[in-house]
């Protein structure tokens, strides 16, 4: 039923791209060596992570690159890697992998303020921590509205098309934001632990560059397959144009959902 | 004859759409503010800027955040703001924007080389310099590889029009990385100077914070105004089908040029 509806919604839904799924699996390679890099690089320089010691602090940025960085990517992917599921499934993983993002990120938070208390050390000073509260907020606030037009039934389908937008774009960049705060934490860890020895071109501070430039890379192949304008589904006009009957008779979802 | 011309293009060309002109004041706001916030702290804090002395290092950020933010950032608007301008006088000074970036830029890098070699310092080894080489080098390249296509004459429409979006992609990019960059900057310049007192909030730390939240703000005003779909320029498909010949007509512009 869900193949019928989305053939009506017009020929871009229906077939994939010949190169998305290459994209699509650079990017989570990318990601995935990311997760690992980060993990190779807390273990082999930093101690690894444990929560009741000062290791809780390394739980911080495991958290943060798997939770605000990679999942949250990839929830930004979910539009495009399954464009021929029917819609309602593709909402409903977009909105879970934001709230696995969201969940992993508060540990994350939770471990460098608990960390803090304990050695006593002053909270929220450095531009890292501003940008990240930042972002954690927008997140949370982007994730309860999304939820409230698109998700919980009875927005009006004027309120969402005008909505819809916005939440891509705001998506994109608190995405964004999230990879430059990674980038401005990795700096911090290493600015404060390596010093001068930075300079020397200690084997932790290429291995750490290395991961800020693939933290970067990372942020660039969302970006990229996200905006590539023959990848996106078909537009909202087109799809109420062509298949809001047949979608309303075979899915029973509002016409016009994200 | 322009407006002729333009008027031919479709309505949404020969319009200026309401919200935009504010859109464009804001941004241009945050991006002024940027430069006097940097020459600011430089001022205030650093000690000015002088190129025979130690002060020469402070060239290095206010150059950048002049050449590869501001500027930079004003570049990629100018198609919608001369968006009722010839599109070759609105190309022309797409292109010089981006020349006067690339000199000040240019400028920016002597300084901080210079400056490293007469202290005797170690070059390239921070995820800062590492971002910075790679945001200059790929800007001349998609300057000198935007230029070959676009304002050089002699590539054929197919090759312009299938270049087009990537040029559009890796321009949005670049300035992106760029912004990032600047923070990654600035924040080893506070941790340098500023050591412990960062975490007392001096007001060093707090100003160069704000100038920081500024810098990602003025990135994502920029790439708001790029992205509104209804803001761009109307498509070179339209553009082809319905003015291809009075184009070619009133401008003696090659067709189908950006």
């Amino acid at each position: 039923m869900s193949s019928l509806c989305l053939s009506m919604e017009g020929g871009a839904a229906a077939s994939t791209p010949t190169a998305l799924p290459y994209y699509v699996a650079f990017s989570q390679l990318l990601g995935l060596t990311l997760v690992a890099m980060t993990g190779a690089w807390l273990g082999l320089y930093r101690g690894g992570i444990a929560w009741e010691s000062d290791l809780q602090f390394n739980a911080h940025p495991l958290c943060m690159v798997i939770g605000l960085v990679f999942l949250q990517g990839d929830a930004l992917l979910v539009y495009r890697v399954f464009r021929n599921e029917a819609k309602r499934t593709t909402k409903v993983l977009h909105g879970l992998l934001h709230v696995f993002a969201l969940v992993i990120a508060l540990v994350g938070l939770v471990a460098v303020f608990d960390y803090h208390r304990k050695k006593g050390y002053a909270d929220l000073y450095s531009l890292h921590s501003w940008c990240g509260i930042l972002v954690f907020v927008l997140y949370f606030v982007q994730w309860l509205v999304g939820f409230s037009f698109f998700l919980f039934p009875g927005a009006p389908f004027s309120l969402r098309s005008r909505y819809r937008p916005q939440h891509i774009f705001f998506g994109a960049t608190i995405f964004l934001l999230s990879v430059g705060t990674a980038l401005l934490g990795l700096k911090e860890a290493l600015l404060f632990n390596l010093g001068d020895k930075y300079s020397a071109f200690e084997p932790e501070g290429v291995l750490a560059n290395v991961l800020g430039l693939l933290l970067a890379c990372f942020g660039g192949a969302v970006l990229y397959i996200l905006t590539r304008a023959d990848w996106k589904r078909p537009s909202q006009a087109e799809e109420q144009a062509l298949s809001m009957d047949f979608k309303t008779l075979t899915e029973g979802d509002s016409p016009g959902s994200q």
